[in-house]
């Protein structure tokens, strides 16, 4: 099974969990909100990570990496409420609260951080020693300290620390897609703390060029919102070749952050690869 | 330190331990949501299980029962939405999204969900393989399966089973509290299952009395709210009186259920005092 199969099937699994005695509603709005879903980045690095060190109970890691999909997924819902940014669409179909309504969305938002605690709960079964540590890198990435909750919280302060808020908003949850990766291997985590920061970094320049260059059916959301509700953008700050190279940058210092494992070489180049279809076709080519 | 005073301060904490990194507007809106707090029902039933099962790692009980009411704190807060409730006061004050804004009370019910596992995992760190059954525990109780997040998505239903609706949305937390009393002792916390439930819905009905009987001043929120939005009540099933025998019953029931554990009496006499507490004082005096 290819990595998308693999995360796919645990976040089936653990949404089948709880399915079962859930009112159908929720469990249709659930359903809708993970599935068919994005890229799968997030669950995708920690993987590699996990796979670089040498994984020895894959449980733990599929536990760890449906965690860290199911809180973005989480994060999502909530971001697309009308008191935040009232986004109509998402991954190209209509957001959760369009279809379900407010309050079912607020709900599975809710629901999807509670089932991401017990993934990963679940998936340390065979390895209960190493679920605190997990927890904890988890819920310090989603959390009201420099976690998803602080990030989009920093856009209700009258003034933003731009990095500070990108570190928080994006870059918190990769870095626990790294970090988990190795906790999942019982590795030691804060070294690979960097590699997930700067990835999501990169992710974020990626994004904001993307909310530049794309239209709206490649991005399967509507764009020009960064410029609409004048949110922080490396494209305003650096203008779109100034922003590439910036993008560039962030992805050699990835790779050369990568913590001595048994497959490091292998990470590098997938890291890379990876990186490269963060842009818009037109725009990897062109820096590949 | 009594209970409330032990309670409060693993929750301050708890809160501290994000604050220092947490945005000025969403730090304030956390602290908002958790204090002065109430009655701290679910801790003080949570810490009651543990020194009745004779508690060996206090740091453990002090996380689930913090958890416990991080999490109570956060179904309170998401209840208040204009969404849900659209509530304009909770404990005697105004609610969080009226003094803060509907984006912070979001974000504020989002991370005291992650603030409770974080918890959680923090005081199992001297006794890391008692972390599993907790944070299971914890997880059922909130989520989609069950859970607080299943009993508000009931309201969301055309048709609703009023049992299974207050089973999940007071129920569920109420029995969390005493499986994690125990599960944070190390003792089996299957059998403790039942004295929560049916606490819970003592509890339950004795909401229904208040919501009946009580002026807004001494209930510290809205009355008439169950009747007003249509909601199941044990008061419109079974008149007043027909609710508070079923109380008395309930109570009682509960106390018949306690597992055997090394305070099996103390803790007998501890839920009956206790359960007197839910009613309003005229009330209470009169079943005394």
């Amino acid at each position: 099974m290819d990595a998308i199969g693999r995360i796919n099937f645990t976040l089936e699994e653990a949404l089948a969990g709880v399915l079962a005695d859930c009112p159908p509603k929720l469990a249709a709005a659930l359903r809708y909100s993970v599935f068919p879903g994005g890229a799968r980045l997030r669950p995708k690095l920690c993987l590699a990570v996990a796979w670089a060190c040498g994984e020895d109970e894959p449980r733990v890691v599929d536990g760890a990496a449906a965690a860290i999909e199911l809180l973005h997924c989480a994060s999502l819902v909530h971001d697309d409420l009308p008191c935040f940014d009232n986004a109509d669409e998402r991954r190209g179909k209509p957001s959760v609260h369009k279809v379900y309504g407010e309050q079912l969305a607020v709900l599975s938002g809710d629901a999807l951080i509670v089932l991401a605690f017990e993934a990963l709960a679940k998936g340390a079964a065979r390895a209960p020693h190493r679920l605190a540590a997990l927890s904890t890198i988890v819920s310090r990435a989603t959390g009201a300290a420099g976690g998803i909750c602080a990030g989009q919280a920093w856009e209700c302060e009258p003034e933003v620390d731009v990095s500070r808020y990108h570190r928080a908003k994006t870059g918190a949850l990769f870095s626990a897609a790294t970090m988990a990766g190795a906790a999942a291997c019982s590795v030691t985590y804060e070294p690979w703390r960097a590699l997930g920061e700067l990835v999501g970094e990169a992710y974020q320049v990626a994004d904001d060029i993307r909310d530049v260059v794309c239209n709206a059916e490649s991005l399967g959301k509507p764009v020009g919102v960064d410029e609409a509700l004048m949110r922080p953008s490396a494209c305003r700050e650096l203008g779109l070749q100034g922003a590439i190279d910036k993008l560039n940058n962030l992805v050699e210092r990835a790779v050369d952050s990568i913590p001595q494992c048994p497959r490091v070489q292998e990470l590098r180049g997938l890291v890379r690869q990876e990186a490269l279809r963060f842009l818009p076709e037109e725009l990897a080519q062109a820096a590949a």
